[in-house]
């Protein structure tokens, strides 16, 4: 259970190769510097990056590879120069887990596009040369920029997918103003990403209409999420009738699809928002020039955004859809992400299953 | 040189059919309604419009078509409503010459958008049926709304180019904020619309590189235009050194070139814009999301920007470089443009050589 000897403190399930079948795993974590914040972790979200690296599938994993990073938890030890956590503090950690804190990016609080490049929560190399580890894990150590407090009643277990599932959508909505009550949002695809994209999208007072490749998620998306309108992207018809409607897209499909089709779909000027990783994005440039449309990319987001996304989900009464599942199903778990057999974010009950 | 029998009032060059070769017609212009300018026309620019309409190339042209819609001239006559211009003034007509005036585009000074389509001012089915006629023409009678004033002591002949090529690049750049002080622009191409794009960007105090596909303008592309950069496409190693370099890229190439080796110059955050219609637009997703880039289209833009344009031209004396022909030379003028043998604009003397 243990590839290290000595000081391991910390209980983590971990990938030891490309099959990507995780089994426990002992290993160090830092001890808290001046600026952490160390914290026990009751659950982490289950996200697709936890699928990609586990199995190598961009050829950079590093073994043993501990994923997880929609992690949340409880402070347990702060350093000297923290001011903002205190023992017993509801947080949560994200994406990454430093960055240079210097360059025009992280001043500008992106810090996930970081210049020097922003140090990944698993799988990451940190300042120190080490390999991060994420949150199938019992505890984490973070410097405090990288921590955000998860409002009081705020259900942890619901908190979890807003570290990666939910900044991953709110970043774009807010940069290009798809918080304008009124205007019209397209959601492509309704997983982790895309049903967040629906309540948020509602919360701003959006018109929103879901795009799915097949009928079975109609009723939830209508009654259970709210939305509006719910278009199965294969029915022309359908289609033909939403031409030159929609203010915004977000499009959260996890594979290839056509984008012409959806490009036609935006009234003028209106923004395409890309946020899943299809093999190639490919369309007519008259569906772009002649209509003044914009295709734009996102990734995650920086921390004051993950505080304030927290905290609008606080007060708005925002809550992911998710799936608490025991550490123990975790294989099974990752197995049925594939197969996008999800409704709507795993989220691992690390507190009470990772012993 | 007639087709039509009657009140014929106005000569011009028409093609006949899909050989697009141009010779002289006569043809009847309405009479001056209330909120009309009737101008005699002194200058057209010759736009690469020309040569697709002429030619039939998008399959809808409606002959005997007289092309042309970079039109300058001098008032002669004003309808009773019109306030903004009298007979001596210098003016200009761009790329329509209608729109419903009443939907949210129009009321945006986005004519060019309007919901129920710009009249174009040639091959355009105007609100009475006939089929515009564009400015390869003795005179021209528009709405004083797509009529603009071109400031006093700016030269006519180059005021010409500004009506299409110039707010074809302008709009995107205003829209795009590439309008900042000391950010970085590359211009794709350097035709009509890259000079502009180029004298532009140096007048927003921008650092200005030039891409092209050979090097033969790299002299000209310095000295003349001012540019700050001048780089060979193909040359891999110049390239890379300028990878996420560039806040802006505005793509003027009228052919087909690879996305991806421009997508990678920009900056995080950056945008490209496009205004050229390639086949088609395709990229890797990489390229857009993770450095949460911008694609955006753009065609001409509104009256309130083409007013602004000439204004901020006339203020920064930015004057377009045209070769000034008679109208005799007009097929040989779309030929050489067929081949982008133009330095840099085309503008055919109207007034002294159309009889």
């Amino acid at each position: 259970m243990s590839s290290e000897s000595g000081n391991e403190n910390c209980l983590g399930w971990a990938a030891r190769d490309a099959s990507g079948f995780l089994s426990p795993y002992k290993f160090t974590r830092r001890v808290v510097g001046n600026d952490d914040v160390s914290l026990k972790i009751t659950h982490c979200g289950v996200c697709f990056a936890d699928v990609a690296w586990t199995r190598n599938k961009l050829g950079d994993s590093k073994y043993p590879l501990v994923p997880g990073h929609e992690i949340v938890g409880i402070v347990t030890e702060v350093g000297r120069n923290v001011e903002g956590f205190k023992v017993g503090d509801h947080v949560g950690v994200g994406t990454y887990v430093n960055s240079c804190r210097e360059c025009e990016y992280c001043k500008d609080w992106m810090e996930v596009q970081c210049e020097k490049g922003s140090t990944f929560t698993f799988n990451g190399v940190d300042v120190d040369g080490t390999i991060t580890k994420g949150g199938y894990s019992s505890f984490i150590v973070v410097h405090q920029r990288y921590c955000f407090r998860i409002p009081d009643l705020y259900p942890l277990a619901k908190a979890a997918p807003l570290l990666c599932a939910g900044i991953t959508v709110y970043t774009p909505m807010k940069r290009h103003k798809m918080n304008q009550p009124g205007k019209s949002l397209g959601v492509i695809g309704l997983g982790g990403l895309g049903h967040l994209a629906v309540k948020l999208g509602k919360a701003f007072g959006l018109k929103v209409t879901v795009f799915s490749t097949s009928m079975s998620k109609k009723e939830e998306a209508l009654n259970l999420l709210g939305a509006d309108n719910f278009v199965v992207s294969s029915d022309e018809e359908q289609m033909k009738e939403l031409q030159n409607s929609l203010h915004f897209i977000i499009d959260t499909a996890a594979g290839d699809h056509p984008f012409d089709p959806y490009m036609a779909l935006l009234k003028k000027a209106g923004v395409f928002v890309l946020v899943g990783f299809p093999h190639e994005v490919k369309f007519s440039p008259a569906n772009l020039n002649r209509d003044m449309r914009t295709i734009s990319g996102s990734i995650t987001g920086g921390t004051k955004d993950t505080q304030e996304l927290l905290d609008f989900c606080a007060a708005n009464k925002i809550y992911p859809e998710i799936d608490v599942i025991p550490i123990q199903y975790a294989n099974e778990a990752l197995e049925r992400l594939i197969k996008r057999d999800v409704r709507y974010r795993f989220v691992i009950d690390i507190e009470n299953s990772l012993k």
